[in-house]
């Protein structure tokens, strides 16, 4: 065993995701020789981060004010809204410059395994949201997996009776993969080739 | 890009060793959706670790105080010293239980692709300790590789005047790897097999 508070470090960096213990290790050593101002200024950026960063009351997106940047955008065309998983979808879909509408984040995908049901994620405020809008086209860019496609499946179902358009990215996206790994070129196409939800 | 704050996050994650692009926003996002009093209590560790962990002023061994434990233990061997590069190979060692001497940390081995030299190691404060020490013995520790070896070939030849015990470990260590990661029993092994350095 290591030195209490090294062990301890050694401890808190395992439990990140994708950080064996030997990567916690190795990442402890470095920060045992690291400058003692560049260890500091990852602890203060981690706890910023948590002070700072909330979710926009509207389409929980992850903001440092109420309203994200998006939704506090009046540029942004209020007829469309597309629905993701998570943030790094929004980040990913913004970088194709393919998309001005506004987004929805769901907050995940329905998952029986993990125990996800629709009321877990942003289901409700999305309904909510759709009820008092502008809204002429819904787009599900939820991940082209298993449970990526069954929450699209399910908010169909869900979106059919309010007659407002529903489409889905386009098939081109590669199968079983994660939206946000896709490169720009693919997605973007993906956006301009969206077709009707079944 | 991400929210000014988030993007900070994953640029800082991204500078530790083993972390890539897409591993430091994977953990940035676990992060982001974590419990604040998990995200503090790793904050607290990096600030503290770096306050609180020293070097020894004898072996350069970490230490929270000014003597290492191995240094301030009165039931160590004082006349078998053991020479390491790291840390980690002391905690490696002291979990044989096959020495009960004491330790001298080099701080590296030898590289002059890397650009370290003797002058960059402990080495200078090594021939100090020997100058007016009971030992009887000195084992060269050395990692299994390029540097390791080039250090022991060093050290042996700094060694030679003073007339003392110059060993190596046994053959037995999987040659092009790194001490740290032997099994106990192989590095228990190599203790025992100790040779007369040439």
């Amino acid at each position: 065993m290591y030195e209490g508070i090294v062990q301890d470090l050694i401890d808190e960096l395992g439990r990140l995701p994708g950080v064996g213990p030997k990567g916690a290790q190795r990442i402890a050593f470095h920060l045992l020789q690291a400058d003692p101002v560049d260890v500091r200024r990852l602890a203060d950026v981690l706890v910023e981060v948590k002070a700072r960063v909330k979710f926009c009351s509207v389409c929980f997106n992850v903001s440092e004010a109420d309203l994200c940047r998006i939704c506090a955008d009046p540029r942004r065309d209020q007829t469309v809204l597309c629905v993701v998983e998570e943030y790094k979808d929004v980040v990913a879909i913004e970088r194709t410059r393919e998309f001005r509408g506004r987004y929805h984040v769901l907050g995940g995908a329905i998952s029986p395994i993990e125990g996800i049901g629709p009321e877990q994620l942003h289901i409700r405020e999305l309904m909510t949201r759709l009820a008092d809008s502008q809204l002429t086209e819904v787009i599900l860019a939820t991940d082209p997996n298993l449970e990526g496609e069954a929450t699209a499946t399910y908010l169909t179902r869900m979106l059919k009776p309010l007659e407002i358009r529903v489409t889905r990215l386009a098939s081109g996206l590669p199968v079983g993969g994660d939206l946000e790994y896709a490169d720009e070129v693919t997605l973007g196409r993906a956006f301009a080739g969206r077709r009707s939800a079944e």
